[in-house]
């Protein structure tokens, strides 16, 4: 039987001969002169919501930033490490891209324990929780609507919440804000209901996750 | 012309009707069921090395972070959000994967914006250089040794060595090393060759990056 | 029966009548002109291995730093008070040496109650402890692949690790760095095997310590 | 013409053939039992002072400490890496040494830094300075008693008083003082004359260094 390892391997393999054999003037022109994506996506580590496969796109397409609940964390300057904070600034000083979406999708595991926790206990997950507050005001929100709702109820709504919690902080970047305000950048928040294989949009006039078709 | 967003929409519509039609009982199992992938991957944002698409691998197979240069920090339990910390967390622990797989790339702009940097000269880039700081040993070697070579050749060479570096630091998180010491989790450091299409690993009995062939 | 402290006195004695008398140009000179060793030696406080006598060299030639375990910590300019980092300064920037060893070597105690802590265990043992971190991640490397090891030979392996850290850290100065990258100053990584009676070099195009002969 | 580290191999060499030789039963007894020096020396870096060699002792009797102008830093538990303290703790607490000598010597270049300062000047030397802050009470008293002899008298006393400052310094670790009151362990302070060859001992009833002689 193949370990885990060896079935990656392979699909190297097939990706060598399929994939990059048909782009490979693509791959040669994106490694001779460098990238220029037109779009960030903030995605989830999610195994089954890849940003790549889902929108089906080309290499040199979308500059990929994954975290847990794929989150905007508020712009701060303390601190030592902040990784998605560093990578939307390549982004979006570097690279000059045109848009950034925030990519939420349906059974999240990171808002799902952000729901379940009971407040006041101290969790376990040291990161996990500590990470996950940057979607506290999405958990209020939701919990302050909907606290006699199933916790399947809660966690979708608050996976939608916490995609507008992250546009907001996106509007904490001065770099962000400035080029949003100059029509230089838009800001989009997409939700991937994986149930369905459906993909929703927030729009703005109605408040709401609308279906793309 | 049609817009970016409306390519990746487009996108989206493809991938509708053919991965996701096909691969229908996968996504309902993965739905139900929830994720289990046996990898974890730490990838760069780069939108020219996507790693579920490198390795041509399926829904729910690798559970993928995505930073500037595919760094792990060393574990700290000070400052506030730990992003890549907290999805180690959710993959290892929760997830229980079997894998960590860093994988590296040629032509990585955040290891070359580390490389350019003149020592002792503030960079503009707050984020990005503090984010970079990660793989600051990996440029003292690298600067060490090949002072004289081209900012080409230092560059790939420090974006292996920043996979080093990045094994070393994933050995501090406790509940990692652990793991790893009962053969629980391995760990793995891989670059990929986009111009060659290579993909080499880390040998840690020859100290070198072989290729896979 | 003579006392250890009057043992001590006897040796200088026979030390000034020979040594210094048969050296007494050379100690002259080195009074006179200040000292101007090429070499700095970052030594253990170990009993059993002096450098100066392992080397058997002459007064004037080894400007030596002598801690638990041979360690150099990383560059940091908070704290307060850096013996070895104030060490290394005096050698590298005033006296200008060439080379620095980092000189490990075997039954190092102060590794033997690294490698003996139980993860998660406080030690009694505050500064020795905190100490000893500087070499953590030469114990996670050795515990992640040696785990099943004896004691002793999980020791010898982080000895030799340890060494490797320290050349590392070495780097993290910014004036050390500099020169050695202009072939300024050259950095090596020894370890005495005292049971053997022999001397081993880092190789770093082997990665491994080689014999000398 | 040899270089440097050639010449160090060399002497390696001839240690291996007449020292180690010789004292084979010796070494193979210290690598079998462990070391247990009866004494801790505090020595200077400095490449003309090698306490083993200057004391002419064995291999196994002298547990070495070696920093810039033989300094004993107060205990203090805040900070990070206490490289002396640390050495101090392992000598005493773990081997048991029934002595510590603290062993200054003539011609100091930290204390000749310390003595040339402009005080109110921050000095380029961030670690050295930092670090012979703990003989600014040495140096406070030589200026006040000797502020119009030369330099060269004023360091000769500086680095007597210093050795002083550290004796204190010594006192302050609790688990010193303990013993020293029970009479477990005793503290010296040695200053060791190169260009007369002598060495003089700190004798508390004259309150003098005297020569042994």
């Amino acid at each position: 039987m193949m370990n885990h390892i060896e079935k990656l391997i392979e699909g190297f393999r097939r990706f060598r001969n399929n994939n990059y054999t048909q782009n490979h003037a693509l791959f040669e022109r994106l490694a001779k002169q460098g990238q220029s994506p037109k779009t960030i996506v903030v995605g989830c580590c999610d195994s089954r919501v890849d940003p790549a496969i889902v929108t089906d796109c080309d290499p040199g397409d979308l500059f990929i930033i994954r975290n847990v609940a794929n989150l905007v964390p508020p712009y701060e300057t303390s601190g030592t490490y902040h990784g998605t904070s560093a990578a939307l600034e390549f982004g979006v000083r570097h690279l000059q891209v045109e848009n950034i979406i925030v990519l939420g999708h349906c059974q999240c595991g990171g808002i799902r324990a952000l729901m379940s926790q009971t407040p006041g206990v101290e969790s376990q997950d040291g990161f996990i929780s500590s990470w996950m507050k940057v979607a506290s005001h999405a958990r209020n929100r939701v919990l302050s609507r909907k606290h006699e709702e199933s916790l399947e109820k809660q966690s979708r709504a608050c996976e939608q919440e916490a995609i507008l919690v992250s546009l907001d902080n996106l509007l904490t970047f001065p770099w962000i804000l400035e080029r949003v305000a100059q029509k230089k950048l838009a800001l989009h928040g997409w939700y991937f209901d994986m149930e369905e294989g459906d993909l929703l949009r927030y729009d703005p006039d109605s408040n709401r996750f609308e279906p793309l078709s």
